[in-house]
C-alpha cells in the first residue's frame, strides 16, 4: 500500500480521477474543544439572550466546507450538493460537540470537506470565546462516516 | 466578563480595534494527528524517499495561516510577517506533532493565526495519508503562547 | 410555505440538492446607479475617450459572479457556463442601467450569481466615481428571469 | 474634475495612496429589500424561533466587507479595524433595513467596504428567501457617512 | 475569425458554453525559468539538503492551476480532475525546466489551468531565489498539447 | 550566500520581517506575448473597435497584484498602495509589451506583485486570443526596477 499523493517518483501531485465515475457521495466528520466551566456558562447564558457562538460557528463551518480545495493542497475542487453542521453544548466536557456532514455528485469523496467544516466550526468557537479562555482545547477530529466511492462505506 | 465578538444587544460584530496601539505580536499553537503505526511507517519511510508529506503538509499550514481572516468570520485582516511550521514524527503517538508560531505588527492578536496553520497542516497530513488509513485523529489544537498586546504573555 | 434554508430544528444549511436533476438553467438580474448629472456627463465622455468605467465594471460584475458562493453563505459552488453583463447610460436616470446574465448546467439555479455579478458591476460604477460624487445610489436590483428547474420559469 | 481611476492616456490603474498619512477613517452605508407581506412575516416568525435569517445576513455582511479589495477591480486592500452590520424589520416597506459601518486605519477611505457589507447582507436576505418570494427587490444602497480622510467628512 | 470573449457589440463576456459536451480534456503547458551559475548551484545543493525550492513551486503551481478562474477574467470554473507539475534542474540553462499537465471533465479546456501552474510555479521559484539573484527570467511559457475538446489535438 | 525562505533545518518558512523598518517600496517587472501576425492584426483592429484585449489584460494584471499572497506560497501580505500595468502593441514582435508597477508602504518588498501582475496580465491576452492562436508564448518575465528596502536600488 503506499499513498496516492505521489507519484512513481515520489514527487506530490493531485491524483488523477478523471475515470471515477460521477457518483452521490457523503461523508461526516466529528470534533469538540472543551473549555472552562465559566466559558461553558457563558456560551450557554448568551445563548440565550441571542448573542450566537454556535450560530456563527455553524455558519463558518459550512463556509469553510466551500473553501477546501484552497486550503488543501492536492484536494480537487468539488461542488458540494449539501453541507450541515451540528453544534451542542456537552455539560460533560464542558465544551462544545460539532458533526459536519458534506454530500457531492461527483469523482472523489468529501471527506477532507467535512473535516474542514468540523474544524472551522471549532477554530471559530475558539475565536469568540478567547477573550474569556484562552486554555480551550480542540480535539476528537476525525471522519465518521464516509460513503459513495469505490471504496465503500467507511464507519468509525 | 463577557464575549466581546457581540455587541450590547447580542448581535455579532468584528470588535473595533482601531483605537489599540500597534505592536509586535507572537503567537504558538500547536496539535498532533495520531495514526495507525502503518500509516506512521509509510510516512516515514516516504520522506526519506523524498515523498514528502510533511513538507507539503508545512507549506499548506504556512498558506493556511494566511486565510485566516477568510475562515474566520469576526477575525481581522493582519498582514502577518512570519510563518513557521514545524512538523516531526513522534512514535509514541504513533503520528505527527505540529508546531505553528506566528508574528505580527498589528492591532491585534495571531492566535487564530497560529491555530489555522497547525489545523491546516494536520488536515493536510489526513488528506495525503488518508488512501491507507481512514481513522487517523487530530487533537491537541490549543494556544500555547501567546505575547505582544494589552493583556500580556500567555503561556500554557 | 417556509424558508429551506433552515432545518427542521431553525438552524442554518445548506440546502441537499443532491437528488435535484442536472438541468440547463439561466436568471437574468437588473440594478441602476443614479448620479448628478455632472458625474453622468463625466463618464459619458471618459467613455468616448477610452477611460472606460463601463469597460471596467462589466468585467468586475463578471468576475463576481465567479465569487458568488464565497460571498452568499448557504449558496451551493456552480461551474457557470456563461456570464454576460450589460451596462447601458440612461440620461433619464441620469445613470447606468445595468443587466446581468448567468447560466449553468446544474442543480440548482443562478439567481444569486445574476444578482452578484448587478451588484459587484453597480458598485465598481460607484468606486470608479466617488472622487466627482459620493451621493450616487444604487436600486433597482432584483430578479427579473429565471428558467430550468423544478419551480419553472419566473419572469418579472 | 476628473476620474481619479484613470491615468492621463485614459487607462484604468489602482490610484496611488503611497503619499497619503495614515489616518484614522470610517464609513456607514445603508441599503433596504423590500419583499411581500407574508414573506416579511416568515422572517420575522422564523427570527422568533431561531432560523435567523438576519443573523446569517449579518454574518455575510461582515464577511463581505473583508472581501471588497477581491471584488472591486481597483479598490486598494485595507486592514478593516471594525465591521458592524445592522438589520431591523421595516413593517412600513415590508422589508429589512441595513446600515454597515466599517472603520480602517489606512491611507484611503473605507466607503467601498461599507457598501459591499450593505449590499451581501442584503443578497444573503435574498438567497434565504427567494424560496418564498423572488420578486424581493434591492434600493437604497448609499454612502451616509464617510470621515477620516484629506476631503472631510461628508455626511447625506 | 474572430475573438470569441467579445459579442457582436464588442463587449467582454464569458463565452457561453452551456451546449457543449462534457468531453475529457487534457492540456499541457511548459515555462523555464534562467538564473545564474551560482543560484543554479545553490538551487540544486539545496535540494540535495532538503531545502526544496523545487517541491515548494510544484506544490504553487498545482494550487495556482486551482486558482485560474479567480485570475483571469473570462475564464470557465472547472472542476479539474488531475494537476502534476513536474521542476528539472536543466544545466544547460542553466535553470528549470517547468511541466504542467491538467485533466478535467468538462464543457471547456484546462489550457489556461496549464499555463497557470507553470507560471506560478516559475515565479515561485523566483520567489524562493531572489534574495541571491534578481535577475533571472522567465520565458517559454506556452501550450505544448491540447486535446479533447471540438476543436480537436493541437500539439507544438 | 543562502535561500532566505528555508531555516537553519533547511525547512520552509515565511521570513521574519518583524524587525524591518516600514520603508516606501517600489518594484517594476515587464513581460512580452508573442503571436502570429494575424492574430496581432486582429487585436489591434478589434483594440479601434471596442474589443478591447488590452483594457481587460490591464485589469486582470491589477487584480492579479492583489492575490499575490494567495499563489505564491512564502510571500508575505502587503497592503499594496499603487498597481499600474501598461500594454503597447508592438508589430516587432509581433505582440505585446507589458509593464507592471506596483507600490507599498511596509517591511518587504514588491516584486513578487509586479511579477504576478505582468504574467497574469500576459495570461489574460493568451485566454482572450486563444480561439485564433494557440501557438502565442510569453517570455521576458523579469524584475526592471525595485527600489526602497534595505538591499538598495536594483535596475536591470
Amino acid at each position: 500500500m503506499s499513498l496516492t499523493h505521489f507519484d512513481t517518483k515520489g514527487d506530490a501531485h493531485m491524483v488523477d480521477v478523471s475515470d471515477k465515475p460521477v457518483t452521490s457521495r457523503v461523508a461526516t466528520a466529528e470534533a469538540h474543544i472543551r473549555m472552562a466551566q465559566a466559558t461553558f456558562d457563558i456560551i450557554a447564558d448568551g445563548r440565550a439572550k441571542k448573542g450566537d457562538v454556535l450560530g456563527v460557528a455553524r455558519l463558518a463551518g459550512i463556509m469553510g466546507a466551500k473553501k477546501t480545495p484552497d486550503l488543501i493542497p492536492l484536494c480537487h475542487p468539488l461542488p458540494v450538493t449539501k453541507v450541515a453542521v451540528e453544534l451542542i453544548l456537552d455539560p460533560d466536557l464542558p465544551g462544545v460537540q460539532i458533526e459536519a456532514t458534506v454530500k457531492t455528485t461527483g469523482q472523489t469523496g468529501v471527506e477532507m470537506e467535512a473535516l474542514t467544516a468540523a474544524s472551522t466550526a471549532a477554530l471559530t468557537v475558539y475565536d469568540m470565546s478567547k477573550a474569556v479562555d484562552k486554555a480551550m482545547e480542540i480535539g476528537g477530529l476525525r471522519v465518521t462516516l464516509k460513503d459513495g466511492g469505490k471504496s465503500g462505506r467507511y464507519e468509525a
